[in-house]
């Protein structure tokens, strides 16, 4: 049955390819207003898409701005298990306009690449996940259950998905997501994205005298709320660059001897942080790792924006009566970030003088996200990808935060795998995005293969 | 011949105040291109009095921008010293409008105080010492040489003083300045201000990677340069509040126990320190000096402005390419403004990472000053005030700096002395402006007494 379904695929590859490039020419833009029509086009062309598969309650579900479409197929009967699929059908921008060789909307094929905004992010990867459907439905049945959800807001930070889940909590029940919004890490190189690192995300105003005062007249009688901040901000790190914070490094689950290891051979080098940083030199962060471990293993408290008094050309003597600072920590599995705001409270209220008064507003939270190495997704996941490229797969973890991710083990309290075929260099975001088509057909493959062995395993 | 002054001073009283008027009500805000004639009618006003005074080479000198009224009188010989007499005759706007209960240009008069923009700052200064010339020339002869500046730009920073006393050089050479612009503690409390201090502002520019960078992607792989920031400009500073450059308290002159004493005696309370700032609390700075020796006798390292990455409303999580502090050091005799710059340049480059790089940029400086409280421009200052007031005026430091001050010692090579009657309360720059009309004409007669004491004291 597998082979009918790959044969299926490898004999209707350009036919997939026209489909994808007929996806691509809808400009779904999220942002812009002028492009509302064209996201629901595109939402129609899917869910039209996913009827000819025939799926069930095939609906474009209304949100706060952009629909969802959902589908589902549960005929594999309960023995098997219910994947939920997430992916985007929104795409960014395509300005800078100039910058762009080939017209961001009329994908172009040149050498082994498809030009076009959307075609890595991630139309390239909705299509290859719908055409693996195609290939399997049309030679046999689905080996497992599966739900769709694509939303239309990724791009735009996922605006309605909280209260969409919220609302549709149990049409989205599942026993883990898959989510298609990945990649790997060179065309020859693939890889599982195994953990991803949470965040907690804080503003800290200092206030000092009542008003700006006359740094002449008064400095030195008073505190100086921006030297305090200055002061409370450096306190955070020790002389080895670790975070400070009482328990900060309580849960935090050390790398395994393995992990370390593998990282040796990981592709981001120094030279490669070096280059894509413009940094004068690598340096400073948490002694004892190397910087791929120190930006997605180990946890970080970066400052993000500081303002205060002055700050206009030339100079003022001002002792500013206010000073701000946001600032934000990763968190890795298997920190918390309501345990994180308990910890910076108690830091400040040791570390602020009685002579200011301060507020501690959080702006933004998310827990760390880790599938298991030795889960039964992450092995099918792995031994799918195996089969395709011929070698294993590497296990990498990522420094960001993927918000649905998070949202699917809050609300739907399900770990989420990641399962897509992205490059590095597909310029995501950035004129002449491009999808890879080699990479594009072995996604085709991947998924195929993928859903065949989560139906067997179980 | 001092009596006759005296007298002829309180018989003109009434004309004195009625001249005050006249030129209070010319609105001479040098900010608003609108009064610019105002200006130019104020510095004709002022011109023309002296030349009735008998004053020679009276002229309208121009400047960049608003004239300096100059006006000599050198005829005591050689043997006696020549004072240059520095005022302003320019105001500041009477923003805003709503909040006064007068006209700000129609001077009213209730109870002992007359009310009116630049009625302390310093037309009632400037009147006094031309009513105390008027009072002097009128009954004999004036016992020293006095050369007279009177610039129009000291509300808008004195943009134009420096090009102006440095082409003016000569004519302007004196035995010291006597300068008006100063007040004294409270009514009943004659005072001398005999030390002003320094500054030293900079602005320190760090660079870290070559844009702002995702902090999830790179968090912990790379210095972020706001980090390094705070931790180089809190390392500024030692627990004990004392500043920790190198060598930044060799040149500072200890404060003498006679000072400490008299400070025990000062009008500023730790409750006034309070009151006037607002802050929740005092503490912080310098540990083992009072708020007011703080602020006035002892450097300070203040941060005036903060700017770096995100510092909208919410959250975006940036690792910031750029972070700038701008900070001054406000220095107390004898310390040097290029011993600091130099001592800033060597802890910046001890304590700056190889993971960034950094530009440091002086926006401003100047001198300390000081005028020996036993030399005799001050006792004879001293005298004088112990003779109208019946009691010995209190020495005071201000904390804040005079740039004409450090022009005058730049420049001119002399040291200045501080000799004025506004009041602490006397709303200046604020609505409601007002001056004590007792303070006014003891200051008249304050200025005739000083005079006549300087003239004979040689």
């Amino acid at each position: 049955m597998i082979d009918q379904a790959l044969a299926y695929a490898r004999k209707n590859a350009p036919a997939f390819l026209d489909d994808l490039k007929a996806l691509v020419r809808i400009p779904s833009i999220s942002t812009l207003p002028e492009n509302r029509a064209d996201m629901l086009r595109t939402a129609e062309w899917l869910a039209d898409h996913l009827r000819r598969l025939g799926f069930d309650r095939v609906s474009i579900l209304p949100t706060a701005k952009h629909p969802v479409v959902y589908a589902e197929w549960l005929k594999a009967g309960s023995r098997k298990p219910t994947l939920l699929f997430y992916g985007h059908y929104d795409v960014q921008p395509p300005d800078p306009l100039p910058l762009w060789k080939t017209p961001p909307f009329e994908p172009t094929i040149v050498g082994e690449n498809m030009f076009a905004r959307g075609a890595s992010d991630m139309k390239g990867q909705l299509i290859a996940f719908l055409k693996a459907l195609e290939s399997i439905t049309r030679t046999g049945s689905l080996p497992v259950n599966l739900k769709i959800m694509l939303e239309g807001e990724e791009e735009v930070g996922s605006p309605s998905l909280r209260a969409f889940m919220g609302e549709h909590k149990d049409l989205l029940a599942c026993t883990y997501c898959l989510n298609g919004d990945g990649g790997i890490q060179a065309p020859d190189v693939p890889s599982i994205t195994y953990t991803l690192r949470g965040l907690a995300y804080f503003e800290v105003r200092v206030h000092g005298p009542a008003g700006d005062l006359h740094s002449g007249e008064f400095g030195g009688a008073v505190e100086n709320p921006a030297n305090v901040l200055c002061r409370v901000i450096a306190g955070m790190h020790d002389r080895q660059g670790r975070v400070t914070l009482p328990g900060f490094y309580d849960q935090v689950r050390p790398l395994s001897k393995k992990e370390r290891a593998e990282g040796k051979h990981a592709l981001r080098t120094d030279a490669w942080w070096l280059e894509h940083t413009g940094a004068p030199a690598l340096g400073g962060g948490e002694g004892g790792y190397t910087p791929t471990e120190r930006a997605t293993a180990r946890p970080t408290l970066d400052v993000n924006g500081l303002l205060s008094g002055f700050t206009g050309e030339g100079s003022k003597t001002v002792l500013p009566s206010m000073a701000m600072v946001k600032f934000s920590m990763r968190l890795v599995p298997d920190q918390d970030p309501a345990a994180i705001l308990r910890s910076l409270g108690r830091y400040l209220e040791a570390h602020m003088p009685p002579s200011v008064t301060w507020e501690l507003i959080e702006h933004a939270s998310s827990r760390p996200a880790i599938v298991e190495r030795d889960s039964g997704a992450v092995r099918t996941a792995s031994l799918a990808l195996e089969q395709v490229w011929g070698k294993k797969p590497i296990f990498t973890r990522q420094g960001g935060s993927i918000p649905v991710v998070g949202l699917v083990q809050e609300i739907l309290g399900v770990d989420s795998l990641l399962l897509g075929f992205g490059l590095p260099d597909d310029n995501l975001h950035a004129p002449n995005e491009k999808l890879h088509l080699p990479n594009f057909r072995r996604g085709v493959e991947t998924f195929i293969r993928f859903l065949h062995l989560a139906g067997s395993s179980t």
